[in-house]
């Protein structure tokens, strides 16, 4: 269902052709039939596998490595360790990370050789031939201990990190702490995050040749953001960026997995330098469980206050966030979650403490979400118990604190498009909530829980954030756009098709969306993450194909000899305005162009978008609007909750979104269905077990995401507030759809079996345990 | 030697400092190391190879295949012949042609079926598996038999095409065959040449991937014009362009052998579309030589006609061209032959007639010289007989008559620049000529001829003849040049390098030209042919470089508070005109230019470069200026005759050639010596041995190129006429190095024991006989 926001002037009765059209997925063919070419795919000649030997120990000084019966294994071509290569510290905020281990092993499986094979199975075997000397040491492995004076020391030889605190944030805004002094109710609670695994299909993959003639490199990969993560492979291997190509073909599914560099790219590099032959490496799914880096785990202590008519007046939070070895993006991660779930709401005082932290368990990456998912966990469910405490139904206090477009949040948001209101109100309507909730059943429950997520945001350089874009045309009329960003599986490339056929005045079928990315010749595209996809990278299409139909629409009035303005395109056909005679073709016109003019060369749009003024790199407290628009999400879950097993069953999701816009609604919903079941995976099922440091579940067997037969009926309203900055009113869609899910699901099981859970994910053994001890 | 043409007023005392300089070829240490990936190298997953099965006979009626089993034999995929497939007939000129033979087969090695299978052996085993009954016919083998009356009929289906004339020629011009009456000796001759291979180290290769779901087809191919093709190929396939995507990796030589389409492409398309699979086919040596296409052969009877004192009169010719079975660009080669060398001279009456004859022997196609090898082999020989019978010295009889700088030749070319006469000085001097005629021992002999050669022609649409290029300036300042023409080993790359670098006022280390051109996403390039790289392409980089200089010069500008038309880069840094302080360097400005105002796209110069409006699309008697500039060259042969055995061994060539710049000494040398080489093959040896319309010898073990022990010392004198439709005044240099070598060579071997030969390749063994028989 998609609905307008109200109220909306800018609404405008949609005259769209293919936008707000359910265009079919472009690929979507093509990766049935299994003709879509992905990373792991690629073989070249001469190509070796590589593979990563990994620490046994949480924490150990390596005294030794002898790799000489490894060496000496047929079929073995290379074997190396931080000894005999030279490789250079990165990491996305600082530096700590080595593609090797050298002098210390950091986590369970911290890499401290590779070696290149001609197969698999002697890769493996060399693996066991390379006999590591480790001193053990202590490990630390609890975030909150690691603080503690005394405690081990994760990287000694960063003298600057001080027990442990990697990063630490400090703010307060409006009275701060001391507005909980206004408060008729104030809650205080503790809520535990857990990390949670991408499970994409493709696990991380790449294939490195390194020209060893020309000293630069070749990579294939699976990666969200090429050209992002050359920085800092280019920094990992000691050479410039302009000597490294980044080649990206359909990538396997990357929710944010995918957007940092994990270390098997500098490896996989090194592999080839070492031996002159491309080495491709791909993780096994345990690897990837147990060695790729999941999300990001939170300690969150939330203190919120309200007046007695459910006024929010104040939050407090202090976030103890566990890195795990290395840093990686958790300053960041973290600071989306101290910001963006406050920003749901008219909320005036916030204090924030935040400390990043160092322990000897595996690092973290980014997660759909990123951070906000966490702290919407905590924020969601306290308000819920404040709802209850404060006997005002849920959906009515959060309909009486939530942002309304014009506010300015207490971070410096500009919300010029807000349709959350709408979204609560639509999701509370179609759920029958009110009924719900009076005549419910006993183990019957409903929740429901918000969430604001940015659509792109001004958050990795100070100076810019933007996406580039090329639409050409041919001498046959038909167009192509060729763009940066990575089709990951969003339903990006569709997205653009129906911007630039919108755009042209063109027919999609006259129209191809190229779906690679190759930094040697693609058009410069951050990389999709931070929901920027639909409004930064369509924004830049838009752009090149209004440049394209500017020079075709320019042609044109020159060969008909007719004003330039008065001229359209519609349906690929040229009118003057306001008439209905068509007076040309784009491809009639596009071939006269192309061979008259421009000596056989399509004619290239160009798009090059930047974020307007308005949208600012966020200061030192984080503060600023760094996102052209913010996307909201209402979702109501309704459970069955089993009181002899404490198994919860999702009944329904409800979710209004607010997107801006939809330009392919069943698209929207496909993203939002996905969100859902990550959601539901992280409420209800998904978790490491742990064995100091060492991490039990690594398959799929024992790592358990929802299944088809696990989900629930999901009903999506889709609110159309039209964003101005959004290219056709759009905002973002994929990171929203999954804040809310898994409290939504708390709240509803606390309306259900009146049991809180404030550490996730609520397993059937912690309900059923739980319920018990009620 | 570098030399300027006299008298020439646009020479510029050179201040370049990447034009003219012998910079190494950026390709060289990659293909060297064997980290070049070629065509042949490709891997697909999932992918088969492909194999053609060939007629064993010149000439038969088809009457059924049996595929049943050749299909039955594990490993093969799938078996195809014109039955079981859509094809559509094409050609370049004349759609004569299938992928596949169906009711004819006309020619030994014409292909009836293909097969797709798991291994080359496999592949092998099925062909012989194919069970072909055919009804033999009768050949026709002679070009000249198969247009009498009563000769079999080699396209029955072509109603249009009487006595296997495919295609005819006639015009004169000025009073034509009239003006004999004015000549004091008329001289008349038959002229014969022969085929050649190409002799390129890859074969004819490329990997078909059809995605079916899509249906579109990927195309990774060995060949010098992948946009071009794509044009033939949708025609074969009755697909569109637009579902074609080429993707031209290096390619292992091409000189002509790969502009047009030979059928292995369309027949890997069709075995991938049965097959769902992706399919490589690599012809080897043997199918190359009896399969692939050689140059064209001509019968060239040739009358030309001088007055006493050298002046030349007229010139009527009747060529017989020998098409063989297919049409293919032999119309085109053939119109080559009829105009080129004329216009090496100041020739005012010529007719010519001329027809192009199908026949049961292999097809032709383009290579090295096209047409204008030929032709200039038959009239360099008969003014040098004419020399010899009016006792002029054939140095003087070339500088009395050869075109000037100025002239608009007897076929409408327009000469802007003309350094012939300084050629044929130029070589004559530093050879010694004028001693060594007079003074040389019996069976030492020297010899000259001069040539013409376009720089890109105007000749394959009438519409247009351009080149695009983009050149992309990222964030640390490194520049990019992007392309669509193909670097076949000529050293294109390193040219357009230079003339990047150039252009921008920057180093070259800072500059990288993509090595492969890809469809989808290259600028347009109509490709490497005609010897139009370097002007065309080059004017097309310029152009680009300039627009990206530009951007620079005016974000430079506006940064540092300058007006842009007081600003320059030199060497990469910014100065206001005439003063020697550096205001700001390339990587800050465009650092700041790429992050603040194109959001982190590089900044991207376009070039389209279509040719000037007085270079046309020639009539239909090809008459019209169809190149911006000509390269002329003046080669003398100096030769020793073994006559106990004929052995011709050639002891010295001397190349005067006018390239109008060299951007590139060392490469023109390499490209003259490369000419040379072919040259004196198809002088000396190459040739093919018949029998029956079979090929008898199809292994370089039989067919023999000179090897490097043969080759003579080469003197190069690139003479510098400076063009001005050329980039920095380049005109041409590869085919121009050709196209006299052979005659000049036949000319000494005259001069050294008195045997005129008339058909090529010069044998021991013919050279002996008619010594013998003088």
């Amino acid at each position: 269902m998609v609905v307008s926001a109200t109220p909306n002037t800018e609404q405008i009765v949609s005259e769209y052709l293919f936008v707000g059209k359910n265009v079919p997925r472009i690929d979507a063919r093509e990766k049935v039939a299994g003709e879509a070419i992905f990373t792991t795919d690629i073989m070249l000649p001469g190509m070796l596998i590589g593979k990563i030997k990994r620490s046994p120990l949480p924490f150990a000084r390596i005294l030794s490595i002898n790799t000489d019966k490894a060496s000496r294994l047929p079929g073995i071509k290379t074997v190396i360790t931080a000894q005999n290569i030279i490789q250079f510290a990165y990491g996305p905020i600082i530096a700590d990370e080595l593609p090797l281990a050298d002098k210390y092993a950091r986590y369970v499986c911290d890499g401290v050789a590779a070696v290149a094979a001609v197969d698999e199975d002697t890769a493996e075997e060399a693996l066991d031939l390379i006999n590591v000397e480790y001193e053990e040491l202590t490990p630390v492995l609890d975030p909150e201990k690691a603080m503690e004076p005394g405690a081990p020391v994760v990287h000694p030889e960063l003298a600057e990190v001080k027990q442990n605190i990697v990063h630490h944030i400090e703010f307060a805004r409006g009275e701060g702490e001391a507005a909980f002094n206004h408060a008729d109710l104030i809650m205080e609670d503790r809520f535990v995050t857990p990390p949670q695994h991408h499970a994409y299909l493709e696990t991380q993959a790449c294939v490195a040749q390194w020209h060893t003639s020309s000293d630069k490199l070749t990579m294939h990969l699976s990666h969200q953001a090429p050209f992002k993560v050359r920085i800092q492979l280019a920094r990992a291997l000691g050479i410039s960026e302009s000597q490294i190509r980044m080649i990206q073909p359909f990538i396997g599914g990357g929710f944010g997995g995918k957007v940092e560099m994990q270390s098997h790219l500098p490896v996989a590099a090194f592999l080839s330098r070492k031996t002159g032959r491309p080495v491709k490496i791909v993780y096994t799914r345990e690897e990837d469980i147990t060695a790729g880096r999941p999300r990001m785990t939170e300690i969150i202590d939330l203190k919120m206050g309200f007046k007695k008519d459910g006024t929010m007046v104040a939050k407090s939070a202090v976030v103890t966030a566990d890195a795990g070895a290395y840093c990686g993006p958790a300053p960041v991660i973290v600071g989306v979650s101290v910001i963006r779930p406050d920003c749901v709401y008219r909320l005036p005082n916030v204090k924030v403490v935040a400390n990043v932290v160092y322990t000897n368990k595996i690092p973290r990456t980014a997660f759909r979400g990123y951070g906000n998912t966490e702290m919407a966990w905590a924020m969601e469910s306290m308000i819920d118990m404040a709802a209850y405490r404060l006997g005002i139904d849920p959906i009515e206090l959060r309909l009486k604190n939530c942002s309304q477009k014009g506010d300015v949040t207490v971070h410096g948001w500009i919300l010029n498009s807000c349709g959350l209101s709408d979204c609560i109100k639509l999701a509370a309507d179609k759920s029958d909530w009110k009924n719900k909730k009076q005549k419910r059943e006993k183990t019957h429950g409903i929740g429901v829980a918000c969430q604001v997520h940015v659509s792109g945001n001004r958050a990795v350089h100070p100076l810019y954030e933007g996406s580039a874009a090329m639409v050409n045309i041919d001498r046959d009329g038909k167009a192509k756009v060729i763009n940066g960003e990575s089709e990951m599986g969003q339903g990006m490339l569709t997205v653009y098709l129906q911007i630039a056929a919108e755009e042209l005045g063109m027919d999609i079928k006259d129209i191809d969306v190229l779906p690679f990315v190759d930094t040697a010749i693609s058009p410069f595209g951050m990389g999709t993450y931070g929901s920027r996809g639909t409004l930064v990278g369509g924004n830049a299409v838009r752009l090149a194909a209004r440049d394209a139909k500017g020079q075709l629409l320019r042609h044109a009035a020159e060969k008909l000899g007719i004003g330039v303005d008065d001229l359209e395109i519609k349906k690929s056909k040229f009118y003057a305005k306001g008439l209905l005679k068509e007076l040309a073709t784009v491809p009639e016109i596009a071939y006269d162009t192309v061979l008259r003019k421009l000596g056989g060369a399509p004619i290239t749009g160009r798009g090059e978008y930047t974020v307007p003024d308005y949208v600012v790199y966020p200061d030192k407290n984080i503060y600023g609007n760094y996102s052209v628009g913010y996307a909201f999400s209402a979702q109501i879950a309704e459970v069955q909750v089993d009181p002899e097993t404490g198994k919860v069953k999702v009944l329904n999701i409800w979710v209004g979104e607010d997107i801006g816009k939809a330009i392919n609604p069943k698209m929207c919903e496909g993203q939002i269905e996905g969100g859902v079941a990550q959601g539901m995976g992280f409420a209800l099922g998904e978790n490491y077990y742990w064995d100091k440091g060492k991490i039990l579940n690594s398959r799929f067997a024992d790592y358990k995401i929802p299944l088809s037969g696990d989900m629930p009926k999901i009903h999506t309203i889709l609110v159309e507030s039209i964003e101005p900055g959004g290219p056709f009113g759009a905002k973002s869609v994929g990171e929203a759809a999954m804040n809310p899910t898994a409290v939504a699901i708390a709240n509803a099981v606390y309306d259900a079996v009146g049991v809180r859970i404030t550490d996730l994910p609520a397993t059937s053994e912690k309900v059923y345990n739980r319920i018990k001890s009620l």
